[in-house]
């Protein structure tokens, strides 16, 4: 369901496709990095500030998931879940400046739910941002479904989900963060 | 030849220009990284999950390339094989999470064959994803001929290639793994 | 104001989204890269040598641009003023390739004042370029505000400003240095 | 002058803006990248096999470009030539693989005839693309100057020069040295 009338009380975004363009660097030694968008980070920082907290969900266990997170003082992370290739431990941060906890497998559409049963409010309440096949499960069960503009054709077929203007990594969620913000 | 009624039981990719868009990021201190695409991942994972094995077939011989075809868990990688500027021992990885064996300089198509003997497949059953000239031998013997939209107008010109709509390193090989998925 | 009869007498300008495209690269290893454009760096070392000094003004506080002010030789640089989710001492650079002197934490008008005070002119007479919400008080003080294509729409809409016809990162500040130039 | 009708006997090139689009990466711990094309190398490979020597001329001193004009197994490459801010010794490698020999400080021009003096040509025989304002000289001199779409207004109004349909970065030289080759 996509209820444009409630409010969002949570901000959640899977990282590959939505933070960024999907570009994933590799490094011949070893390192990898990711490309973010300075504006989508200032977005998010002027949601928190009013008040609404925000926080990634995605399948990636690397480094620079949290390390993009800490800087941003983001409310929630939860890395590895809803993996395709294994099934690993999620991991929780909650601030992402917290240390983790590690928790059982679970699905994106899973971790979301910890969060909402945490902050005692349901998915109708969600806004989410996704791009990819497995970001689906989740996409259908908020609120307020989203995704850029360059998301995967199955994704934006999603009922009722609004596809942003603007490309993934290119300042995708700055564009929905001011509409929330210029909503509240 | 390219028939399209024979079902894709192999697919091989190059590497630069297909699974990147050709960019080569070199640092002062030595290293060398590339971009990959998410949805390229996600679509190798996934065909591979329906029974298809994939592989990289590539010229470069940088950790790079393994790195990344590791965390797809990909069935073959080939480095180092039809070089043009120099000769050098073909690396074998199979699977791509495997040590390397080390082999005699050999083409891309050899390289190719290589694998079919093993599976007992001929390279008619074999999708191929190629850019450069360096990739046209291959390319004209495989049964399933393609290039993302961004190959080199000689590769363009293979009789029968299927031109993807996307350029390397944006998704063309999940535009590609897709339509095979779909085909099944 | 913007007053296009007075010469500029300083030249400054914000990182992210002007000299930068936006993009922020984080590594898995804790680093941090920027992407910046040889040809803003050619019209800022041209227009110093033309008398006009040039400085960077930016809520960062990573030495991705300390390096590259440095290389540029600039005139000033003030790192961690202005911020949005914390409030850091301000870093004072002058030259960019001097030892840094720690402030009290300033928003960007505070430290172009900073500078202006020592030059003996006034706000009037500096050119800046901005793109975000936090560089709008700026902005809105300088006799000659300027944005890249690329701004957000609330810098676009600041009375006066001059939108640059390139996006930030591709030589927004070339277009602008090299109109400066031809008009002294 | 810009004489269609001779031959080309050397190929040079600048780098930032013409091996790549003019992005300059750097990392907060000092690192440093440039981003190449990899159509672009295997342009000047087939060149070289041809016969036809290739070089890179540049005002850069950063070891990426020495690494990867040995990774093409250049037969020319001088750094540090015709800089904006300071003046530097010329670094000169022959072929790239070579160790350095310091040279006294010169202009990219100076460079060029260096190389002809060796060969025993003149400036007449040179292409050499070019994209900035410290290329007008050199470019100015040779018989065949050439500049990618993406070079700067001064540089495309050089009389005679070719602009070619390919931004830097992108393939610009490939783009010439496969016509090159097929002129032979």
């Amino acid at each position: 369901m996509n209820n444009l009338n409630t409010p969002v009380k949570l901000f959640l975004t899977d990282v590959d496709g939505c933070l960024t363009d999907g570009g994933l660097y590799y490094a011949a030694d070893g390192n990898e990095l990711k490309r973010f968008c300075v504006y989508d980070g200032m977005g998010m920082a002027c949601l928190q500030k009013a008040g609404i907290p925000c926080g990634i969900i995605t399948s990636e266990t690397i480094d620079v998931v949290r390390i993009r997170a800490r800087k941003l003082s983001l409310r929630y992370l939860y890395m590895g879940v809803g993996r395709v290739i294994d099934r690993t431990p999620a991991l929780r941060f909650a601030p992402a400046t917290a240390e983790p906890v590690e928790l059982q497998p679970m699905t994106k559409r899973e971790a979301a739910q910890h969060i909402c049963d945490e902050l005692g409010i349901t998915l109708a309440d969600v806004c989410y941002v996704g791009d990819d096949i497995n970001d689906l499960d989740l996409l259908r069960a908020v609120g307020h479904p989203c995704c850029p503009s360059t998301a995967r054709p199955e994704v934006r077929a999603v009922p009722g989900i609004r596809i942003l203007r603007t490309p993934g990594g290119q300042g995708a969620i700055r564009e929905l963060t001011d509409d929330i913000l210029a909503s509240l």
